[in-house]
């Protein structure tokens, strides 16, 4: 990419309350990546949103001395054509869906979460056929464009497009830059100074080093979060007890999501009790987003405000930007993101996606080989995996047996007779996302 | 084996109240096995009920005309010396220990059965012990002895043996010849026209072929199954229904424990509320085995009564005796046992114990290469495979870590908190058998 | 196959001198296999020779009381027609062609011997064409006929038909039926009371375990082999010397074959000399064949006689017929036999064609899985797989490449530019043969 | 390491003609390496000639500005105390006993090269004992140090200490270096800008990829060297001509000495007659190195003379430094290395030494996973793995049958009887390095 001059980026699902941490992070790199052209995508019904964030945008730009034209659009082929990189941060069926999903979750004594359980599978299927439309058109418009995907479930996402398209794809998520700026601060040294090697799914995810000066810190990080603060985990997730002894055992620092695995029944327990006080994530999210809106709608705003870093996706955006450079400038940086697994986690398929350290150069992501997990970690990994497997294809052609099958091997999911009917209201109600499925509906 | 011609048998546990069975068939077996002299061993705790049973026993054999010398004794090195098939059929802390284990494992929500979860945790760590021990003093006493065990959780106890022990061991269930029987009624055809082909774990297994004549009748079961009456589950299980559509897209016939994964909270339902109810399980099993005794205590008795049959084990001591037979004679009989993996069962290992139809030889156990698992099956047997090499080592060594990693990797078990706490009541109430986790109580 | 009652076996290159064996076998076995009808297929130019062996064979028949319709035709397709087995042991362009391959082979100072090398090469490119037509004919004529192939080089013949055909094909070998006769001789045993278990790929098998009474006489035999009398080699292969304390160190008794590998220089260099002496393989068998149709022509001979037994095949013929009755009666007999690996040999793909012990069913032949052979062994044992797999492509596509790459990993084939000129000639004076190279003649 | 200062640098074989390139080498990182302390040691018997190298060192360094301590030493274990980088270029025996070698494997028609068959194993046996004796000496004297390889034969020397000891060890060959470098003017780019992919063992690599902006220019290269001037074979060897057919059908380009293996009859006779007309390598080699000493022996000579270049080992010193400058600095630049494979070569133990491109970090060096190789090219270089595995067994326990497995695996050497007396000639004129072979010349 070296010889490339103008770069052109667009942002799929561009009208996101998120747009103002990505612009930050864009004019904290102005002069290593040369971007000419910034283009927003969103749908008809989120044009009042979006404008309030393509006009904060232009500000921002503006106040940086970033010479770069912004565009807002609905039309997504104009926008891709000769793009550079592509940014999807859309949220199919907008927070309504997540709402719904959490409530049919609830009815069901099943979890809601918009990355796994039935919610998960729910989001699944609404979200990746849209990916993969998209990821057909770049294929027509821009094939040699980088689509950097963080529309959740960010790890099934990128499982499809990685699978089933030939765009170079790379998932992101803020659990491991959390978890990496979490450990510098907990072990009080500089972020830059550690190399954490992290492995595992989008949300399944463990440290299992963290190298600083040629040593590795990861029994002193384990003491850290036994004993003291947790830094590494996001603000969103409200605070909980590992089982110390389990943890030292594993030898590994997980990543706050497995405390689904770890603590079930704690967890799922305090979820629901949550969701029926209705203080549930998603009305959480609702009432933030509107919030933020607010004050980005005023005129004189032209940098990102600070309540933006509470939500759970701070640093999103950061490690989206920085994966641009490295890629543009071959700077062969190690980071953590959802890619091709090509060997690196034994026991896993090549082809499938993992989150895995990575080194990032402009003609590959190459996934750093993980020393083998301890067969139980593996087990639940590759379990996981087929659930990611099966809820694709599902989501791709609306196989309900694939669907069922699915969310019985899912650990936090029951199975039961209660599957057929959850499924069936889900489709319902989401019918116009979900058309793959209309069959199940019409016996 | 076929030089031989005074073959000793000893039977552990050879109280228990299913020993007239075994008896039935050497009975049976009479002409092809020259037994001269059959050993039952019990504990001093048992011997009034075992001098029932041994009682029984020469009447039986007495009846038949064979020329065998019963003798009963808790001595079990002067059993085992010389012996040529150990059968193993013994119950670490009786009846007893089974109701508090389900006793336990309702307090905390968790299931109680024998074979798995907590239950079946907590009989492997009172059982595997001693059968290593029986195992230990086998390579002094009877080193080319043949181990036929069906002391449950029968999987977990053949687990350990195959791999701690150099004995020559197979694990016997009744569970696949309930299905072969089952299977040829709900064709229509003799059973000894069909080859069944039988692969999992001990109570997690499938019938991956049918042939009869040549042809696979897999799925023609499987309608029968779907859609008429289910000859193949044993008496002690409950009827339930499996999901059609599910059963189908296997391509399987599922054994009954199945439901505990197809169905779980339909089935744990259901199964909590009985244990509240008292119905429970070890209750029943207390109740036909007084009744069993009063009936082996008449005098004129010298056959198997009838009733014997309605209990879950039956024909496990048939597959027993065929297996004597099968080993001395050479058959080559295709049998379904219990036995070391050697790559059967393609991503497990060669030296962990699998359920697998299996070539019978003088020299050895071949167990037959099975067709590779769809991936979600595979994920399943390879996540209990771990569930078991945990509790084997737990068992083993009283490492409260393994069992808890044991524990929450089992999909039947909900981790968390509790776990802890069940397991150190486990151990609490267990502690004459399980010494070797005193550690957790101490502090 | 149990209920049938009529068998059709055709015999592809019925006019074989071999075929007397083949007949002495069936009538051996007279009682267990209900034969009506045997079908001698052969070509045009081979017609006057398979009119005696016709003749000979009705007059065997007759004398054993066998009623069986004897029937010598060139239309093959009617001969197929309803078949049961289908014994296939022509030869593509008769001995003429062998003696051709061992004169251009021996003019590039390489191995012209017919399984392996550039003979073995050539021997394919002719011969595997015309049995994949045959597989084709049979999926239309006789789908559920099984295949009985000991058409050389019969091992990779095998994997053609193993991998390109759905017929049910089993490839037979006399190799290790000798290795096992000599064994018992060797052991001083009864054949019946040992079981010898083989594996590795055609020409390329070590005996890994010879049971006799439940204990293991593979370290005997070892020594039996390296300080007495070889009794296992085929008397068509000349007396040598096996380094004792490799063999030893090997732990496995190789068959006659491994001499091209374990002592390359000293046998390749006696057979240069040998063939330049004219007193090569191919000249002695076609001295043979004169020798043998002159007895056959005798109106009054109606038994095989016994110089048959003098050539290399001896016993081939004998396997054959318990293959058939073994699978006719479903008798599970454990046999020599090349069929689809399945696992048996770790290290090879699933698909290939190897040759192991196997049990033999009505159904299915599954092969016996083999202890992991030790790493220079696997590799030497990959490698040939390797050039098999690549001679079968290049003899089904004429893919020079394929070809060059074949003989390049052939351990007894030197590289170098010879080879393009070696493989010109072949081609060129196998042109009728070998359509698919003809364009390697056109530059 | 980034917070250490003082850097000690030992080169064992200081006295190496080779010397004066890793001097200009370090010189020209002199700003990145804060080098303090430099040790060359070298045997008693070396002294004379490394005391000429040792002053010519001197007045490079002091030429250039560079603040180092120079000492020459015989006290190995004074030299290691608390070294950071121990490079490790010494000859086992001298030049004298390639000499041998190259004699005693003509003599029996194979070939004496220093890395590969007879020779190599026989340099493999001379120098793996000394290897392993440095690396248990650094253990206790400097644990935490890196140590260089340039040992030959490299390939095996690494194989041994990756394997049995625990100092972090790299493999360096100046092959893939020179294929680089080579590949960049063949292609008409800068070296800087093009990013080779290298993968096999050692002196047994193909390039796998060449990335130039994002695009593989292996297809152009591959026709630049078969219809151009090859630019990527080092010096010492001499021209030849690849088969263009073979080397575009296998999609790779092969590192020279593949050539033994592609065109080994060409090459070993051209090989073996220069041997009898005495201008082998090792004789050129010598006199090379004659000429070498007296230009160093010059008071005024403060550089690296040109002549140097002209040895097969160019570039082997300018790779080391950079490595070396590399794990200083955190570098992860991508080097051709030999390291622990760790899953980079599917097909190969995690722990076998592999000569493949790898990212170098400060605290580790991190293999690039490798598109999986073709079937063909995988059972070479498993068998060529298998050779090496073989000969460090011997090497390190003078096992015969070791030594007897390894050659008749290797496919550029003949299995036979001649194999026993070249391997006691060997040892009788090697016997001061082979003492654990002592042994097979007593009987």
């Amino acid at each position: 990419m070296t010889t490339q001059k103008n770069l052109k980026v667009v942002v799929i699902g561009g009208g996101s309350s998120y747009t103002p941490e990505l612009i930050e992070g864009l004019i904290n790199r102005q002069h290593e990546l040369p971007i000419t052209d910034l283009w927003l995508v969103d749908i008809e019904e989120g044009m009042e949103k979006a404008q309030i964030i393509a006009d904060l945008t232009k500000r921002m730009i503006s106040k940086a001395g970033y010479n770069i034209t912004v565009r807002l659009t609905t039309d997504r082929k104009a926008a891709l054509e000769n793009a550079d990189f592509v940014c999807s941060q859309f949220r199919a069926g907008r927070i309504e869906a997540r709402l719904r999903d959490e409530r049919i979750a609830l009815k069901y004594q099943m979890i809601g979460q918009e990355t796994n359980g039935l919610g998960g599978f729910s989001n699944a299927c609404r979200t990746i056929p849209i990916a993969l439309e998209i990821a057909e058109e770049m294929e027509k418009l821009c094939p040699d464009a980088w689509l950097l995907n963080f529309t959740n479930p960010s790890g099934m996402v990128t499982e499809a497009l990685t699978k089933y398209s030939k765009i170079k794809t790379v998932g992101l998520c803020n659990v491991p830059v959390n978890m990496e700026r979490g450990a510098a601060e907990m072990l009080g040294v500089e972020r830059k100074d550690i190399t954490m090697q992290i492995a595992g799914l989008n949300h399944l995810v463990w440290a299992r080093k963290v190298l600083h000066d040629g040593k590795d810190k990861l029994g002193e990080l384990t003491e850290a979060l036994l004993t003291g603060e947790d830094k590494m985990t996001p603000k969103n997730i409200p605070p909980f007890q590992w089982d110390a002894g389990l943890i030292r055992d594993l030898g590994m620092v997980p990543c706050a999501y497995l405390r689904y695995y770890y603590q079930s029944r704690d967890i799922l327990s305090k979820e629901f009790a949550a969701s029926e006080s209705k203080s549930n994530r998603a009305d959480l999210v609702a009432k933030v987003e509107a919030e933020l809106l607010e004050i980005y709608r005023d005129p004189t705003l032209d940098t990102k405000p600070q309540l933006l870093e509470e939500r759970g996706g701070a640093y999103y955006s950061e490690a989206a930007c920085e994966l641009m450079s490295s890629i543009y400038n071959n700077k062969r940086t190690i980071m953590h993101v959802n890619t091709r697994n090509n060997g690196a986690i034994q026991g896993l398929p090549n082809d499938c996606a993992v989150e895995v350290s990575s080194v990032i150069t402009s003609s590959e992501i190459i996934p750093l080989r993980v020393e083998p997990f301890d067969t139980d970690t593996l087990r639940l990994i590759q379990l996981m995996k087929e659930f990611e497997t099966l809820t694709v294809k599902a989501a791709m052609t609306g196989d309900i047996n694939a669907a069922k099958r699915a969310l019985i091997l899912n650990p936090i999911v029951d199975s039961g007779s209660h599957i057929q009917e959850a499924l069936e209201e889900t489709v319902r109600e989401n019918i116009e996302f979900m058309p793959a499925f209309a069959h199940i509906l019409e016996k």
